[in-house]
């Protein structure tokens, strides 16, 4: 059994929830789960034990009423018993259209902290799984300043996963382990202060930001290029889409949080920085949650050729990150078993845009994947 | 020293001289050849020494002279010295718009191959390149069958590129050891009564038909979405070119030949036969050697949502062969040394569409990249 | 009142009955009618009436089972009453999967021509919608050629558009006027043999091959690029689908009747014939109905400068020609009350790929858009 | 001879320049001029008789000179005599990498002005060409408030277009007529205080903002789907480039210009306003003068069915600007000698993005085309 907590009721969270019990219901095949049911824990194995919001709307109601929000397909029966439960805010869906109330608002985040670690105990949870909106953040520079905020109730320093990967470390202490995924762009994995704290907590740590979407495949595709030598010109990649993670890179200060993460897949794959503009670019929201994508290359091929290529597309997000989250807490409990406590390197580098630990490269993901297959005690895939 | 015979001087074969010298020159970065000089023999050991055509416009001019029908930017002064010899023909520009003449309209094909080996005796050739055009062929079902074909001068029966390589057998025989790079559909390396006359003769065969354009990219796509058990629907790939290459894809015959090949990449890297639709699909002059390609996939991801994706490109056909040529001389002669007689997996894999022997299959090509590194004795790109 | 005679109850045909009744329910907007309701007939006049088919499963069973083939959704209590007739087959779906049988099987051409006419007039059809599969056909040189192939039981000669062409005007004589739409390629509006005998007949002719796809999208684009004066280098269009009618495009009769279509809508709109390669591609049945498009256009702008432009996109081809036959069967019985017989080049230069009648030329649609309203008594839309 | 004086040397000013005088040499086809050579004044007569900018490492320099830096072909020998003249800066080349310094901090703005005028008339300007860098502008509320800031050298108030448009007016009143082609967005002849002045003034203006690149075309598929009531439920328009005017919409504060504008084509087109979302993406510098744009559009047609269309390209921004205005010099001397004083809509429908007056909308471009030769006296291209 792996028993999960999901951090965020929305979107992925919802897709992650209805297409989990429908695969256990024998309705739909595991597409989108890389690992299927190769690995020791099956996808029957898992188990939603809570999940927690802040949406006003959410909050005290069963999943099973919450996930219509997202699905409007025929629900399957066993969804249901589990209620939403209030959860961290800490302003992280400020400036949406949405009301929000958090734990915070009722005690000081010190005395939040122990009435999760409290409530989790009595949940068992094996695997805690982030899938709150991104968040505006700023990394903490050492154990001391972390514990200060907290201590201190600097509610304008935290954010929503930086209280719960905190917590999480709290409770995995007491529990003798636990796992973390993060699977949104704030640092954690990342993030020097929470991996070392995850050490001594016996706490492991996925992430940071799943890999979905245009960037894991620009990955690939730059591979490709570079083991030709093609010399990459200059690359430029747009996405758009509807959903509340869309709405939420239209405010700035979200945005700016980028400035703390890794360079650039481009030098990481190529070995040169190729110029390049890759961003969210917009929200339209007839779009919903299938976006549209469309990227641009030039190369340098044998002689001076210039070649071009342009991919476009429509890409359901949640879905893409759901299937991920499907196999990270059955790997978050192996790795638990194994005690390989702090981050874990050969899952980030498949699942995670942003591969912690921090000195880590991004690598094709073709490549990573055959790795993280090792790392599970699996067969290659391609002899 | 690497000393090359050309077999077919037409676009590739130009460019590759071409490209080769620039780059010997200084004057330009060895962009498309995907090991650069990282392999013990140099891009500056590669020499053309011998150069084979059938168009009566070609034979007997100096190779400075016939490539300027295909590059019009200015010539580094080192080409020049090699002419033009008359080669086999064979129909293999039958329908097309070329006044040809072969050497078998002069001799019998058996006096046809012993003036060809005593030739190459004379020149020392290491490396053939067969660069001819697409044929309409017909692999042989046994090495008795080659032979009567040969001895009996049934020069219906066989191609340009069949009488080469037996030719090439013969010489290697002769002189120890020689290596055949077969970049054009025609089996050899797939077919295994010339994989096993090769392994009799001290004969090293690359092939066959090379890698460039949208399959090994297809290849890579697909093992993307493989490794993320993304369930493929269809495909779609089309690509249309103006040079001799896609007009020679008209004539019905030769696109005939394409039952001799190995069912589709699709299956090898999915591991089941999406229903899929890849064919070059026209001639279209304007075009000239800068192909356009489309390509369309539908899959199902996590919770049964379908995603999209379009790639489109204009691709230069002829570098892209010839970039990749630059290595395959290279690994050529480094097995040659080894005495890996017959052919080479671990290189056709990454280099070749269809890469022999007849039994393997194609892999992710990210992946084929590192294990041919390996074979040539090259550190792994991505640790 | 407009009451309609389906031709062949297959894709278009069963989406046009589904979304007429859906619009008539005030379910849907009339969206893809481009005349939405500013027609003096309006949408809720038109009524099917009758529907011929020779597929043996179809034949015999009401309109409201077949269409459920085609139509997953709900259908609504209006439709059903019709039961499918057997129609004249004349191997119009030969090569296909489907077990068929024509009213030729039972009777001569002669009299199959007058139990048709008969039993249109007992249902008072005003107007014809042929929407059989693609057919190979070979037009008529006379109206002797005509009369001799029916006279006669020529199985061979005809097809099934000509012989419900010409059972129309035999009907349309007795009845004093009634209207054919012909939106397959078959020659009917360009045959000056038949626009003769429906001028004597009092048959209105609209055709021929409905305007849908990337056709029509290609003339406003070239004429977009022809009114800047730049210069079309070349132009490739590919499409790709999975229903029958791509299905018996495979089939190289059919594709060889289109020598006798006009010469390309791209002479037409640019004023000389830029290279161009633009053909159905291929079939790939999981596309299903919505097909699969990509184009590729280079043209000269000022001072040298060389643009590209790429067009891909996902169309649905049935509901596309279904929405058209709405206005088509309106101003078909418009056409009767003012007694134009023969055929309309303002109604099919917008609405046909290859409007008639054979001396006319393919226009921009956008301007054809408006001349059609002219014509139909409506205001301009852009003025 | 149509008498041209540029203002604003840079990349599109130089294609014009060189565009024209390879034109009248007879070296290139007049692509990309829409018109021709059809107009009673013909390409030849056009002249280019002075120069205006403020980079200082322009002025004073002849135009042969500084085209080199935009055109690395052969330059036509009848180029060069004409000097770049200081002209007016304020501010429109700030936070871009280029020292510029104009008239205005030697003189206060009505010196300025008077100086301009009498430059002009000796030089016996016909046409201004209004081709300076996008500007961050306010639109004046009345003439007095035009004149008090020019009066009272309110420098921050003014742009480098609202001067040279001032100028103009008291040029043309002086002079009898002239013309003023405005191709940068500052609203000019969509400006009710610029249009009453220049119609005392006896001035010609035409504008706002050359219509190239993606939005004519857009315009024109718009009106292709609204004439077949497709309904439009979204459209994303991204575009990057790497030139000037790419680098300078990186700046914030003309990008809130763009609030003055009219509100989208969509609503004009399509007579809703369908979701959208259309804006210059971002700079990226190898791209260079060839942008690339990316559109994606959802419609709905008949029966409910959801299409989708993608259009990619690689489109050369200046020359695509320069070909216009050697139309938009000729038909500028021709309505000044009509006496056309203020602005026309017919020449801007069709040459203009935002078309002036104030008041008039947007028309798809290929019906637009035909009235604007109407205008001219031409016959239509489409009978």
């Amino acid at each position: 059994m792996v028993r999960v907590a999901i951090l965020g009721q929305g979107y992925v969270g919802s897709i992650f929830a209805v297409g989990l019990e429908r695969i256990k219901a024998g309705e739909i095949e595991p597409h989108g789960v890389p690992l299927q049911d190769e690995l020791p824990y099956k996808i029957k194995d898992i188990e939603i034990v809570a999940s927690y919001d802040v949406d006003k709307n959410k909050v005290g109601k069963p999943l099973s009423e919450i996930v219509k929000n997202y699905w409007k397909g025929k629900l399957p029966e066993s969804l249901g018993k589990v209620p939403i439960r209030k959860g961290v805010h800490l302003r992280s869906l400020r400036n949406l259209p949405i009301e929000a109330e958090g734990l915070e608002s009722e005690a000081p985040l010190k005395e939040v902290v122990a009435k999760l670690v409290e409530e989790w105990k009595e949940l068992k949870v094996d695997v805690f799984v982030n899938v709150c909106t991104t968040e505006a953040f700023v990394p903490f520079k050492s154990r001391a300043e972390l514990e200060e905020a907290i201590e201190k109730n600097h509610t304008d320093r935290l954010t929503a996963t930086q209280v719960y990967a905190y917590a999480a470390c709290k409770y995995a202490r007491e529990m003798g382990g636990a796992a973390f995924v993060n699977t949104i762009p704030t640092l954690i994995a990342n993030d020097p202060v929470y991996v070392e704290f995850a050490k001594e907590s016996n706490l492991v740590i996925f992430g940071d930001d799943g890999a979905t979407g245009a960037t894991p495949l620009t990955a690939d595709i730059l591979a490709h290029l570079a083991q030709r030598n093609r010399f990459v010109k200059d690359i430029a990649q747009f996405n758009i889409g509807g959903n509340t993670d869309f709405l939420a890179l239209t405010d700035k200060e979200r945005n700016k949080s980028k400035e703390f993460t890794k360079s650039s897949v481009v030098e990481d794959i190529l070995g040169y920085d190729a110029p390049h503009y890759i961003k969210p670019t917009g929200f339209l929201e007839p779009l919903g949650d299938k976006k549209f994508i469309a990227m641009h290359m030039e190369y340098v091929s044998f002689n001076g050729a210039v070649d071009e290529l342009v991919i476009t597309g429509r890409i359901n997000d949640s879905p893409a990150l759901a299937g991920l989250i499907v196999d990270l807490v059955r790997l978050g409990k192996m790795a638990v078993e194994r005690k390989e406590w702090g981050t874990v390197y050969p899952v980030n580098a498949f699942y995670m845009k942003n591969p912690g630990p921090k000195e880590k490269k991004n690598l094709p993901r073709i490549i990573a994947y055959e790795r993280m297959r090792a790392w599970a005690g699996l067969p290659a895939k391609y002899e």
